[in-house]
């Protein structure tokens, strides 16, 4: 019998549909674990989401403010980027919130990992908290126009219980984190 | 001045690559915020995505099991779908509840509204709290595979915790719903 653990999708065919530096879409014809003919459309992420917690000795955090483009609307979560192929996670993680905030930490823990949106893309994230930190110079990318802003990490839990924090990434990192505070676990 | 909620990309063109039943793919030429040229793929979901966490009297809830195609990996959630034009999200929350999981509740409160993957894609997601629950035959879709679990919420909050569950609509709702109860407002 097959195990629950095996896939149950067959997949007949693939072609790709777009490409770009950041995504791949492609469209396949599908037999469904119903074995019912189907199709797929794929969106995969060249990239891994990477998102940081920083926070100081204070309970402090950063929020990164900006425009999203798909969203239509601005938006404040944790400082993210994407991990370029050829370097770890980590080394990724260091240098957005470098580029982000102007941030550098001593001390790095990774904290979540998560699927973003499991029923079209691949798109998977690893979220760290980091500790211990020394404060330099933002160097944001040419093409961005952030807003760093420097808040009580618990009026940062209330944004985001509040509806004002929306991006999921950003979300499950803060209340994680919240958990593990009250636990003692950070 | 420009305001910080002002949009500060500027779209040139955009051209429609892929289309299917539950999204659209478009290719777009823009200046961005930086006003540098570039392009932007953008994935457009026709539905929202909804969660529903149920919760009985004493705290237990249902996971759903299933095989996902695009991460080529099990996963456990909170019951999912998709809300059709033409209904709203609750009602479309009531019919995923009650086809996944052959439950119907009397009570339902509307926990979370998040961005999946907002780098890419516009999917939006609305994620409720169902009580008051009765229970009947569940009535999957042809296209299924599904598994249905049982369990206490706690032992849910401790897989999302342990990173045994990775759908970042489960794990956010899952923890909103944990500090919820912490706080007396569930």
């Amino acid at each position: 019998m097959k195990s629950k653990s095996d896939n149950p999708w067959d997949t007949i065919s693939i072609h790709e549909v777009y490409d770009n530096p950041w995504i791949q879409v492609t469209h396949r014809d599908v037999i469904t674990p119903g074995k019912t003919e189907g199709i797929y459309g794929v969106v995969h992420f060249k990239n891994l989401a990477i998102g940081i917690l920083p926070l100081d000795e204070e309970y402090n955090t950063w929020l990164v403010g900006q425009y999203r483009y798909t969203l239509e609307e601005y938006s404040w979560e944790i400082p993210e980027g994407g991990g370029e192929p050829g370097s770890t996670a980590l080394d990724s993680a260091k240098r957005e919130l470098l580029e982000e905030t102007g941030i550098t930490a001593a001390t790095w823990k990774s904290i979540i990992e998560l699927t973003t949106s499991n029923s079209v893309t691949d798109e998977r994230a690893i979220c760290y908290v980091a500790k211990d930190l020394s404060f330099g110079k933002s160097m944001p990318e040419a093409t961005e126009d952030l807003e760093i802003r420097k808040l009580p990490f618990e009026e940062v839990v209330q944004m985001a219980m509040d509806g004002k924090i929306t991006d999921a990434i950003s979300v499950a990192t803060i209340f994680k984190v919240k958990l593990l505070i009250e636990q003692g676990k950070l």
